[in-house]
């Protein structure tokens, strides 16, 4: 249906006409996420100041049957934020809702609005001496609301758990505008099915989250970084199981990185530098916490590598000295993405494999991309503790970007075969959203297909939630 | 409706005649529970050996309106197991899937059927040096299918996480009989909606789980376990920040224990002593894990209790000495439900509040307790650091049994009250079932209850898995 400039009004009406914007240069932020993969076309943006808002703006929508299109820091990765191109979706933004209403320090919770940015949750449950672990590149922009949507992971979620495992309780304006309070700071609740697992991971296609109580954590007294080379992804795989057997819960960080992600980074990010002085096949970042003391933290460290120096897994390594080196390790696994931009055109997945199968997924999926591009360079890193690779793949140095960019979903489709194969995700930590719903529907059994479109009826039976997004 | 004796043939047929149980002295174990809280009636017991059988099964009940009750090791303690009165519900027995199918290593996996004991499970992974840990009263005879199906906690779930934290993956047969295979190894999948924890916790009324993937841990290398007495809640509170502060992930256990259901344990279980010289008015069983060495959880145990001694938190302690004490202690504790028995009738609750609040509502249930029933005995005890306690109340010392239990529903609204003003629940792990079906419905917003009859629908249309149990 297409929306008229009455209905406009009255969406503007509930929130003011101060935070209904419609003009071109203000709602052209919320139209195009920040690297241009994604874009769309909105009458308006709705930037309403509280739930009763939000529940107004939703019961309007499902009498109406207009289109919401929630959008959180507008940083998602598969285009789940974007309104489609008719111009017919309004965007619904939470950042006004922005308050962290309380930090329980004897529970270890906190509870916050939706529209709260990653980094200010940080900051806050640090201030009271308190982690609360997901940690993401997006973190100074990126909302609560949209990790908890997209069940975003990152590199703590080894320790801690993705974006589901932090939250305890939630607060979700339903298609109909009841709101769903299921706030609680309860790590053990059975009372009937769990519904707040859907709103979390359901990307804005079920409700609009606009709160939630999420877990804090005890600040470690100790953590140590170190930067260590090996041989092999099979190495890797043994000094994963080595360090998660010493370590256990203390392993905080366990991130594989092949040597083109760092070579380009190397060149094209201003003042990195190369941790070791020899270049390696292969680098693991581990990080280890303690709760116990910075000497601690240190001492497991060190037995760790010692250990694997032993058994010739890693054959170099640095731990860093201060936190400013910590600091410039951790810049140079969080600049891998960006620096692939000067090396032309690039093919990207985000796929999960059980993490014995980390090895063999590397081996095949090597093989496969040189079938598909000859030439092409593999550009592989990411949270190999939970079988989770970013496994980009850059074109070929002297090709063409167009001609190599035409075979992103030959290239996915030959990836994501070999995924399935072990038992793998094609979308470990991304989600769905406008990009990869097709082949979602196209490669899952159909009778979760099946499932998931009775749950989204059940929900949002008008369809006015985030359509043709994840199913 | 009623089954008639031709339908009943043909569910026979599927398993075989050795396997559809109908001789009243067969099917008698599956129409009680073995507290004997719950019975019913049930036709006849199918023990389908195969995945295929459990399909067949559910098709043909799908086909017939027959309702299906499914059944693990029979040991949940809301009725969720039993079949109701009126002999037409079929029991469906998960007893003979009972294959581990696999132990994984490097994924640290185990795939294994809904059958399988839970103990049987702790001791294949113990074998190869893994922990799968968790750890209830019953795991002699209680199912792995059942514990997901309830979600179960216990007392390593303060570490671990419940079983929902536990499982990676389910197998689920669906009502129309299509199988729902989503048997994946993945510590991060994000593709779609998460199905899997509405089986997890469905109490068998989506779905019937036929197997699951599980985590397994990196056996700790040191485990110590203390029994310290507190003079108040407020106290044992303060310790246990201070505990998870300094031990973190290590903190493995945080039992709260009143003197009470000690003092019960001591009177009534054979051969148990009291771990201290003296009586104390509140204890805490801790344990500490360590993946380094026995001698490094030993040196942190020691640390947290002369901090706790230092404060003054803790006023006497011991720690066990050898493997036999620490059996001893855990003996006591899992001993206090069993050791009410003798001590008269007793209404029981199973409740969580935020942690913080454990002192409050605890001075306040104790309180209201003897408003409704003067010189009742409070027998409080649970996992603290869960925030969920086993807060169950024994008749006064010579009053009549049948008085007192008349009690029963008055005393839990009471008590239901103080939790629901604390954000609290009241059912932390053991589920609504049949018990709290009604009460769940009666005081749960009206919105949760629409949503879940929504979720009942779209999974079970035709109303025959587990009927009249959770919603």
């Amino acid at each position: 249906m297409t929306i008229d400039a009455a209905l406009l009004a009255r969406f503007a009406e509930i929130v003011g006409e101060r935070h209904a914007l419609s003009a071109a240069d203000e709602i052209a932020p919320y139209e195009e996420e920040p690297r241009g993969l994604f874009r769309g076309k909105t009458p308006m943006v709705l930037r309403p100041g509280s739930v009763d808002e939000v529940s107004a703006i939703l019961k309007l929508a499902s009498e109406t049957g207009t289109a919401i299109v929630p959008q959180g820091g507008n940083t998602g990765l598969v285009g789940g934020q974007m309104p489609d191109g008719e111009g017919n979706e309004i965007v619904l933004s939470l950042s006004r809702l922005n308050r962290i209403r309380e930090i329980d320090l004897q529970s270890n919770t906190a509870t916050v609005d939706a529209g709260v940015v990653l980094q200010v949750l940080q900051d806050a449950a640090a201030e009271k001496d308190r982690l609360f672990p997901l940690s993401l590149g997006s973190q100074g922009s990126c909302q609560v609301g949209g990790n908890l949507s997209s069940n975003a992971g990152g590199v703590g979620a080894l320790a801690y758990g993705t974006a589901r495992d932090l939250c305890l309780g939630v607060e979700v304006v339903l298609p109909t505008g009841e709101v769903f309070d299921d706030l609680r700071k309860l790590k053990k609740d059975n009372t009937g099915y769990d519904l707040k697992n859907l709103f979390v991971g359901g990307e804005g296609t079920l409700g609009v989250i606009t709160a939630a109580v999420v877990k804090l954590f005890p600040m470690p007294k100790g953590r140590e970084l170190a930067w260590a080379a090996l041989p092999t992804p099979a190495d890797a795989l043994r000094f994963f199981e080595l360090a998660n057997d010493r370590a256990g819960n203390g392993l905080t960080a366990f991130e594989l990185i092949e040597r083109t992600p760092l070579a380009f980074t190397l060149a094209h990010v201003p003042g990195s530098v190369d941790p070791l002085a020899e270049a390696h096949p292969w680098y693991v970042m581990i990080e280890i916490s303690s709760g116990r003391s910075g000497d601690d933290a240190k001492e497991l460290m060190e037995e760790v590598l010692t250990v694997a120096f032993e058994e010739g897994l890693v054959v170099d390594a640095a731990i860093a000295q201060n936190e400013g080196q910590a600091n410039a390790f951790r810049h140079l696994r969080e600049s891998m993405s960006e620096a692939q931009k000067p090396e032309g055109g690039s093919i990207k997945h985000d796929i999960s494999v059980p993490v014995a199968a980390i090895p063999e997924f590397i081996e095949r999926a090597g093989e496969e991309a040189q079938k598909v591009a000859p030439g092409c360079r593999v550009v592989c890193f990411g949270h190999m503790g939970d079988g989770n690779l970013h496994y980009n793949i850059s074109q070929p140095k002297d090709g063409d970007r167009d001609t190599y960019l035409a075979l992103y979903r030959k290239m996915n489709d030959a990836i994501h075969a070999i995924v399935r194969d072990l038992g793998g995700s094609f979308s470990a930590e991304h989600g769905i959203g406008r990009m990869k719903r097709d082949e979602l529907i196209a490669t899952q059994p159909a009778v979760a297909t099946e499932l998931m479109r009775r749950v989204k009826a059940a929900f949002d039976p008008a369809g006015i939630m985030n359509p043709r997004k994840v199913i």
